[in-house]
């Protein structure tokens, strides 16, 4: 038997919204508008329910087996208990992706739990794949494709203007406005994001394989459980692009609040965190890392040492920041009587070792100087500059030194020590891979650096495992 | 012999500026230019400089002896090596309290250090009291006086429109205006700032003893190094207020790169810790704390206990905070099956137990209800709850519950779980203690309990010595 891919969950040429109709708060038919985004599917939208009704424009059937066409995908969003039976008729109409958005099954306890193993009985038959249940299902920002339910009308059109790289796996459709909502003051967007709820048949293994092949240049994943834990390892270790995971249910207590969120058993922690480390996969700390830390892949080389240098205009802020690489595992590089000459010649700085103290009185000559001199040292891997920005050439000067690491294929992690609302509204402006606090600048190179070292080691041993079966 | 006090560094009622000309980029004459916000000191700011002319319409003498009135307080911003002679002029002269902004002192070698000694010398021979060298010296926002150098006009108007009851001492210039800048889009704001520099008379443990007396609510200090720690055990001990304190030089790497800028020395990093654990003093995790977490001692009772209920409507933050709360040392609060039941009539709540999940459908009563129903508890110490910001009335609903925080002496630490930019616009425009993110809501709390216990602890000893000696 052959078992369908995942194409049609991100670019299908025609869908059925199962449950979208006329009456009020109805969430089908708030899919059915959000799909009308996408050119391709336009006159390819249709709704299923009892009354054969359009919905939205989009022509209503009474079952799914009704519609005079093929259906690439079915979208599902009617009650719990009715969800066997139209999967049962979506088997027969030949439609082979099915995204299940109702809530009501594992995890909500038994009756829940063996309603979810009647669809798997079916779907498993017909070589279907499932998104879900209990799940938003999908966005993909490249073809205006999202069949999220409760959006209104222009909510992702920023998304769509801006198509990115990054592709997320969501066990929560809060985390996922939250992360399309902080984009607007980022310089990375989103390439496809999936809400995966329940996971009865796809789960983020399957996923990270679908992002291997496509556009993805990074892969975010919120996850409150995991399921087959082996399965996700070997996908992450065969994937190659950086895997960023923030798992809640860490502890006892937060594994009794996510279970009744998306019904997944408790994992235990170590065990996850030790396979991250063997596998590559980049734990994540915050929610927050989930959008602040891909641009750290997309804009910059990997660090490909531990030798950072420091370059600032306020002296605390080279104590601060020397401390948190410490604590990182990253040196503060010793720069050579000669790297530390050159800079002597750039201006007044009023400290040429590590840190680097810029002092008030520096050009943006000097500004490009330093950089360069620092980006040429064979003892420095990477660059930390913390720039005050008190005056408008700061930023182009910024915008200088990203070109530069590319050039010199060495990363730079820069945060300017200024409020954050002004940080923001910086970054926005003149879209500059600039982070939000000492902590996370160190943190961008710290993941930098694990996933270079991971990818090494997995280079080496590609002809034999290394993990334990 | 009588020591002065601290009185004339926050409030002089005439101050001689020493090192202010009219030359290009001259410090001190923009320190006259931010002197004259204050409307007690208009007239009663002198200039010194070798040609006594006037500057920024103070009038000028060419010595501090030459001027024919009292002066509270003396500035001195002039190269290091004329310093030490201006201090026995001003001894002459009979101020008592001298900053000394000029750098060039013990942060930077054995020369300077001995000046500093010189200087040492003459002040303790006359009961002066020195901030500084290498320093900013004092903001006070309750009378508009500051001598910060190098501000610009109207640069502090915003602070000075706003007064708070938040005192800093920073041994950092940049931090300090990271602090300032911060409060535009947070609820508290400052009452006053010192920037003590090399602190070779003035320290922390003499600005706690300071603030323990005016206006200050929570004290709050960026240290690179301390150099009596046992007075600042003893002053933190016997002060009662909350004291915030990050610092820098924790690691071989940055204590190396804090010397050179504030000249101390390194200081064993546990012994700290411990030190500060037995103190009571709140030891912060990061830069953006000191100005964070402040609203939650001026806004919020303190946390008596350590059982939390999380209320959201997403049911992924309930997981993500129980994790938090779990590693805090807080943790989820037990419902009694009456609560339960009292919540359950409140509306469509998805769950009751904790965390407890809103659901979609609720409206101001039901908050309220809730909220007042969770307070009443004897099971629950505090609240974290996680409402969306999708309507405006949730708006409502948060300063509705900060009230009702207050009749029933309990906290809450609220996180709206939207994008930054939206969190800070909803912050400043509606004045609510609202936090940045989940890690923020739930170290709020944990050191609102920190706070708590340790006010407690000290009660109970207050006859004897727990510290060891």
């Amino acid at each position: 038997m052959h078992i369908s891919t995942l194409d049609n969950f991100f670019d299908p040429s025609s869908v059925a919204v199962i449950g979208a109709s006329n009456s009020t708060f109805n969430l089908g038919a708030t899919i059915c508008n959000t799909l009308k985004s996408s050119e391709k599917l336009k006159d390819r939208i249709y709704a299923v329910n009892k009354k054969a009704e359009d919905v939205n424009g989009c022509p209503g059937f009474a079952s799914i087996l009704d519609i005079p066409a093929d259906i690439d995908l079915a979208i599902i969003i009617v009650a719990a208990k009715a969800v066997p039976g139209i999967v049962r008729e979506i088997a027969e109409k030949g439609t082979r992706n099915i995204i299940i958005e109702s809530a009501g099954f594992s995890e909500e306890g038994e009756d829940g739990a063996r309603m979810q193993s009647d669809i798997n009985e079916t779907v498993r038959k017909h070589g279907i794949r499932v998104m879900g249940p209990n799940c938003l299902g999908v966005l993909n920002a490249q073809n205006r494709f999202c069949c999220f339910y409760g959006a209104q009308e222009h909510t992702f059109d920023l998304v769509y203007q801006r198509p990115g790289t990054v592709s997320y796996v969501i066990q929560s459709g809060g985390v996922g406005v939250l992360i399309l909502e902080s984009f607007a003051t980022d310089i990375v967007s989103v390439n496809k994001m999936v809400s995966i709820g329940n996971k009865t048949d796809v789960d983020e293994a399957d996923l990270i394989e679908y992002f291997k092949t496509d556009s993805t240049e990074v892969i975010g994943m919120f996850l409150e459980n995991i399921q087959h834990g082996r399965r996700l390892i070997e996908a992450a270790r065969n994937c190659g692009k950086p895997i960023l995971i923030y798992k809640s249910g860490r502890t006892s207590e937060g594994a009794r609040a996510a279970m009744s969120h998306t019904a997944g058993m408790a994992n235990n922690d170590r065990v996850f965190d030790a396979a991250c480390r063997q596998s590559g996969i980049i734990r994540l700390r915050s929610i927050a890392e989930l959008h602040s830390m891909p641009k750290m892949f997309t804009s910059m080389p990997l660090l490909k040492g531990k030798n950072i240098v420091v370059i600032t205009n306020s002296g605390a802020f080279g104590g601060i920041v020397a401390d948190l690489l410490h604590e990182a595992g990253l040196s503060m590089a010793r720069l050579k009587p000669e790297t530390m000459d050159k800079l002597s010649k750039t201006g007044k700085l009023f400290n040429v070792s590590n840190p680097v103290d810029l002092g008030p009185a520096i050009s943006p000559q000097a500004f490009h100087d330093i950089y360069e001199i620092l980006l040429q040292a064979d003892e420095v891997d990477g660059l930390l500059p913390i720039p005050s920005v008190w005056k408008d050439f700061i930023i182009n000067t910024i915008e200088d030194l990203n070109q530069m690491c590319r050039t010199y294929n060495k990363p730079s992690a820069t945060y300017t020590p200024n409020a954050l609302w002004k940080t923001l509204n910086i970054r926005s402006t003149h879209k500059l891979p600039i982070f939000e606090s000492p902590e996370e600048a160190v943190r961008a190179l710290e993941i930098s650096h694990f996933h270079y070292s991971s990818a090494r080691k997995k280079d080496k041993s590609a002809s034999y495992e290394t993990i334990s079966r």
